[in-house]
């Protein structure tokens, strides 16, 4: 029997950013894995199950939650570390898949979107026999940044790259291009940069209910976002953020 | 009264793709304002009056088409000229507005993400007095072709650059990142690059009905895409495409 897997992106955070392709897929699936991360991220576990018990009406549709392996802090290589990471996580998702037999549509829900910097669809193809893979897209924190700011991504005609903390951290503002956004940083690594010049947009739980965010000069606005970002991980335990920089041109600063 | 303005991302071209937070906006809406873009897009007009038809349910929720201005090709500055023509689009839709008294909450439809590479955020902010603005996020086309192929859009910890067809023709292959996606490409830009090494993922109506994708080395698969093409858009009379580009790490080349 072939697997067909779904990974549905639920968006980051409301969910009232689901599509109606995912509540559709999710309604089809016999039976939707949910990975638990760890107290720490309970409020994503929950934010699941509460996405569940919103759309969720068909009563075939079994749910299996499963605890996420820890990664092995005694790799010392980053990408080896991962790959290893991604070998237990797939093996976790073979047992619980084997707990229930006659599931053949499994789903997951995946956090934004399937594509972006998500380790799920890596992870699908490890598994043999191949499944047969669906990717549901969902809004991404980048769409819940711009949407939180109204303002574009780009500027007319204007390359931008995503990027991640580590990345901004070894290369600086990346080249070639006057906007950039940054995931995947817990060390607001915005302060390795030279700060004259670059404006920020900053979020803090884009797009969820906790959602905060900053906008204005880096030299400004930087310090700011550091202070908030540590009292709302003090008060919630955890913290999801994402921030836009953007190079001023001339125009801009002179105006 | 203020004016409350939702520019309510609906998607990649399948109705599916909108979330429950758009189809919330748009049943708020005292008004909807519906672009014509003259018969060669013929298909995005039905499509977003196939939406509405669809997830309407407010009986007081207006209609109201327009039709776009063009721009002005005798204005030979390509930025003055996308300036001249946001201002006319600001006009027809005060316009619009003016003859619907009354109407305070205006809602448009913006295909993909109102973020990217798109221009009715920058339309919007023209108005005075300036509106409230609410910005819903949308599927974008990138996230359409990544579903599309079921790959994932970054590298592990990669970065990505976003980009379109006349900057990849001016610049090349963008600096610092070994991915990048092209949008806003009317003539397969791909052509302008040194095709060794590079990988393409291809599709053109991203997430529609009429979907076709092609993957490959570029060596082979550019030519195949030029072909396919210009079949889809004679046989269609108008073609939206996107394609993600990779450079193969040495890894990838010699396994």
């Amino acid at each position: 029997m072939t697997l067909h897997l779904s990974l549905v992106g639920i968006g980051s955070g409301n969910p009232d950013h689901l599509t109606r392709q995912a509540i559709r897929a999710l309604n089809r699936a016999d039976l939707i894995l949910l990975p638990r991360k760890g107290s720490a991220k309970a409020d994503l576990a929950d934010l699941r199950r509460e996405i569940l018990a919103e759309v969720l009406e068909n009563p075939a549709t079994r749910i299996a939650e499963f605890d996420y392996p820890t990664r092995d802090a005694a790799t010392a290589d980053y990408r080896q570390r991962v790959e290893d990471w991604h070998d237990a996580i797939a093996a976790r998702w073979v047992d619980s898949i084997a707990a229930h037999p006659g599931a053949t549509r499994v789903a997951l829900l995946v956090w934004g979107d399937p594509s972006l910097y998500d380790s799920t669809l890596r992870i699908a193809t490890r598994l043999t026999p191949r499944p047969d893979i669906k990717v549901i897209p969902g809004i991404t924190s980048i769409q819940a940044l711009t949407a939180a700011h109204a303002i574009p991504l780009n500027e007319i005609d204007g390359p931008v790259t995503i990027t991640t903390g580590r990345q901004l951290r070894e290369t600086g503002f990346p080249a070639g291009v006057d906007t950039c956004v940054v995931m995947l940083d817990g060390e607001c690594s915005f302060q390795s940069l030279p700060p004259e010049g670059i404006q920020i947009w900053w979020a803090g739980y884009a797009g969820m209910r906790l959602q905060i965010t900053d906008h204005g000069l880096l030299i400004d606005a930087g310090p700011r976002i550091i202070a908030a970002r540590a009292a709302a991980r003090a008060a919630h335990g955890w913290i999801m953020d994402i921030y836009l920089l953007r190079r001023q041109g001339e125009a801009q600063i002179s105006s």
